[in-house]
């Protein structure tokens, strides 16, 4: 019974143990790898994508795909079987359609164009990536060509990331929240000298922040016998499989915000890995959808949980137990009024909850008309100047700061950057609806008891997997597409309350 | 010029990519991986051995290395060229020799045999291993027929982990020097109570420990930047290139060898693979050439090196500053001796330096029998026991410390332990030969400086990784094969003085 599906799951797992492997390699070079390692990495990790790749566009795979797809048949949509026969033929479908002179091509390029973006960035010299980024932007209308689209380039690029995205559809979601957010944080801006986050910016021993994060996300349900936290420069979480899905974190003595809600928001994404399915587990279909639902996993429990009172309710005697000298006289208005500060700034990644889609929208414009041939890369640094200071009202100093900021373009990843707006929407849809079941969230999270909502998350979204597309997942939950609505209203009661707008 | 055989190394690099690959996740399995990752780890290695085996097995070798041979016709035999090609021609060779059956179905059975070994050593119960133990035999009789042989099935499984070595002339090394090792065992104990180790076992702190033992790894010359080092509850060394070759440690609070000794001996390990030439990186060519070679340079770091009174006259002033409560008082005498304590014990890998090689005789001989079908596995236990007291003079309490205490027949390491004690041969061969050339080694050693003896192993051994067999090695280094002369007078030497014998 089965015999065909369990072939082609049998194949698909040798290709997913490739993958992992490397996983675990990136893991490695990024918290454990001495400074030596480095070029053997590379070539480690050259080789088994390229061996990755060759055996998901082999001839094994179309014909076990067809075998498995006559076999399954009329299956239900939801089942594993015709869910594992659907997603995978579109991932085959489009890794056939690139090259493999390309596929090195552009593994080449981007490696080496990462070194001088970082090189860049130090110097804040956009000049000298330029002509990287020239390149990168080229070959990235190029991979649009071969995968194809409909409308526009830049719709083959986003639905690598997000399986049946439209820039229209984008445009739409971000035209529909950009003017409130401008007004709402125009609004805030005259309240500004409300709040002030200096409770936060005192010396924390580094020992003690990381026992406390940990007892954190310890309590919100990330389970350390199937997963570990390190200390990484740019932190992540990486799932080698559902037993095995590991956090990463970056401390500052002095902010406690970095290591705290960062070791929060990794855990959302870990909670996630670890939460799939077991069938699924070692196949294609054992991860997390897509970017925007795994950041609506990490943004909910960073923010929607780990920024809401009744949180720090709870949590704010035991962080005073842990800095006595820092935090004891802190009462929870204060401190919590702090962790919710807003403040325009330049960088996207230190952004509060208000102004972090503006960060987005401004990279989603830029990319959408660079991969349209409206606008030159010569250009840029003057176009994200001028539109920076239109949306937030203050001009970056210069370009380390500002355009050059991100690793993102320089590693190829064209068309990523909307899902973290996404993500952000979608926290706060899916929590509503996860409230709307068990009314009884708000008030667990008070009393640190978090497995009603990790439960309700385990049900609705962490178990499916990739079985599901955004959408897919997001109109079974909710009933409805993703929409704007539900972030703007959690924004704009949480900021009422604590700016007065 | 030299196209084919760049094309025979640009395969061979993705083949040892693979095999690289696989070393890392073994390290982070044995260092980091949380206990829910065991199961996908082992699904994700299998792949990685099947693919670097397919690979390796694949008619492109077959028709790169021809073309290759053609190319580098009549090059010198030491050279890059003519080594590759001869050394890969026999990994190519024995590699097909094995069906891919037997390779999945050999890896199933040794996983499993594993486990219930780890669970019949903790229970002390040979009768729970015997029919795992049983079909690894059978399996090893059966790979060695695949393999072929000249004079006996043993010659095929040792020449796995020592190309060209035969059992005929392990045998006849082993015997020359077997009574003179038995009777320099039973002179030493006639003079047992002038030697205590009493001072080695107090309570010392972990973290100086370790320290302690960083800083002499550090200045015997393994580098850190290509390097680190880890805990593990088996110690061991391994590289994943010479850039990233890292080593591992046990700790206990009541015993200062495992973590002090252990760390020189990983060391050691450690510094033959960053010292191999830089052109064979990343190719097959790229490692120590034998287990025994590998182990002459552990043990000479660890023992003739670690365990000499030059190199503790200059260390320990250090040990006793960073344990000055536990050792202020010691001199130099007394903690020389101890550190040298010959005594008969039932664990080969807490053995001395006079009794370990008997230890491998003992498994030499049972192993080869085995083999030959002169004796069953059901018989293990008592030949084990019976022998055990006719060389050492004490019997074994139990199994857990007799038949059972290794690891390496479960895991289907059959011939491989006579590499351990030609290692210590070599160690003072190798040695000899050093100081031979440069008589200032001893007092470079009592001076801190060990870079005289690094050189002369990076100029005379490191460097040639695989290029040569180990006796091809041993004789271009010293002019003849592998003996135990130079040991047996090493150990004298160094008990008559300590023991007076």
């Amino acid at each position: 019974m089965a015999e065909k599906y369990q072939e082609l799951t049998a194949h698909l797992r040798e290709i997913h143990n490739v993958n992992q492997a490397a996983q675990v390699l990136g893991w490695d070079q990024q918290t454990q790898m001495p400074p030596g390692g480095a070029p053997a990495r590379a070539a480690q990790l050259g080789t088994l994508a390229r061996l990755a790749h060759e055996m998901l566009v082999s001839d094994t795979t179309a014909r076990r795909l067809d075998d498995a797809a006559r076999e399954v048949g009329t299956a239900d949509f939801n089942s594993d079987e015709a869910s594992m026969v659907r997603v995978v033929q579109q991932d085959y479908d489009n890794a056939v359609k690139i090259p493999s002179s390309f596929v090195a091509e552009w593994a080449q390029v981007t490696t080496l164009a990462h070194e001088v973006w970082a090189h860049a960035r130090a110097n804040d010299d956009f000049r000298a990536f330029q002509p990287s980024l020239e390149r990168i932007m080229n070959l990235a209308i190029q991979r649009a060509e071969y995968l194809g689209y409909k409308d526009q380039p830049y719709d083959a690029l986003l639905g690598e990331f997000e399986r049946g995205l439209t820039t229209a559809e984008v445009k739409r979601i971000f035209d529909e929240h950009k003017p409130e957010l401008v007004a709402l944080i125009a609004a805030i801006r005259q309240q500004s000298d409300k709040v002030s986050d200096a409770v936060l910016h005192q010396v924390f021993d580094l020992e003690q922040q990381r026992q406390f994060a940990l007892a954190v996300v310890k309590g919100f349900g990330y389970d350390f016998n199937r997963g570990r936290q390190d200390v990484a420069v740019h932190p992540f979480a990486t799932s080698f499989s559902r037993g095995d899905v590991r956090i990463t974190t970056r401390f500052m003595n002095d902010f406690l915000n970095p290591a705290l809600f960062g070791m929060m928001h990794e855990a959302g994404h870990a909670m996630y890995e670890q939460g799939i399915g077991e069938s699924l587990d070692g196949t294609p279909l054992g991860g997390g959808t897509s970017l925007s639902v795994h950041e609506s996993q990490s943004r909910m429990w960073e923010n929607v949980v780990g920024r809401s009172k009744p949180f720090w309710n709870w949590a704010l005697p035991k962080l005073q137990a842990a800095f006595p000298a820092q935090l004891g006289n802190v009462d929870l208005d204060t401190f919590y009024k702090a962790i919710n500060r807003v403040a325009p700034s330049f960088i996207r990644v230190e952004a509060d909850e208000a102004t972090y889609n503006l960060h987005i929208m401004l990279r989603f414009e830029l990319e959408t008309e660079l991969l349209a041939g409206k606008l030159k890369v010569a250009d840029l640094p003057e176009e994200w100047n001028d539109r920076f200071e239109a949306l937030f009202g203050i001009a970056p100093p210069n370009d380390a700061q500002g355009v050059l900021q991100d690793i993102h373009w320089s590693s190829g990843l064209i068309g990523y950057f909307p899902a973290y707006a996404l993500g952000n929407l979608l926290s706060a849809q899916y929590y509503n609806r996860a409230v709307g079941d068990n009314p009884g969230i708000p008030q667990d999270i008070g009393n640190g008891k978090f497995d009603t909502l990790l439960s309700w998350l385990n049900q609705n979204i962490h178990q499916h997997g990739r079985k599901f597309t955004a959408d897919e997942l997001t109109r079974r939950i909710t009933g409805e597409p993703i929409q704007s609505r539900d972030y703007l209203k959690y924004l704009q009661q949480k900021y009422s309350e604590i700016y007065g707008v």
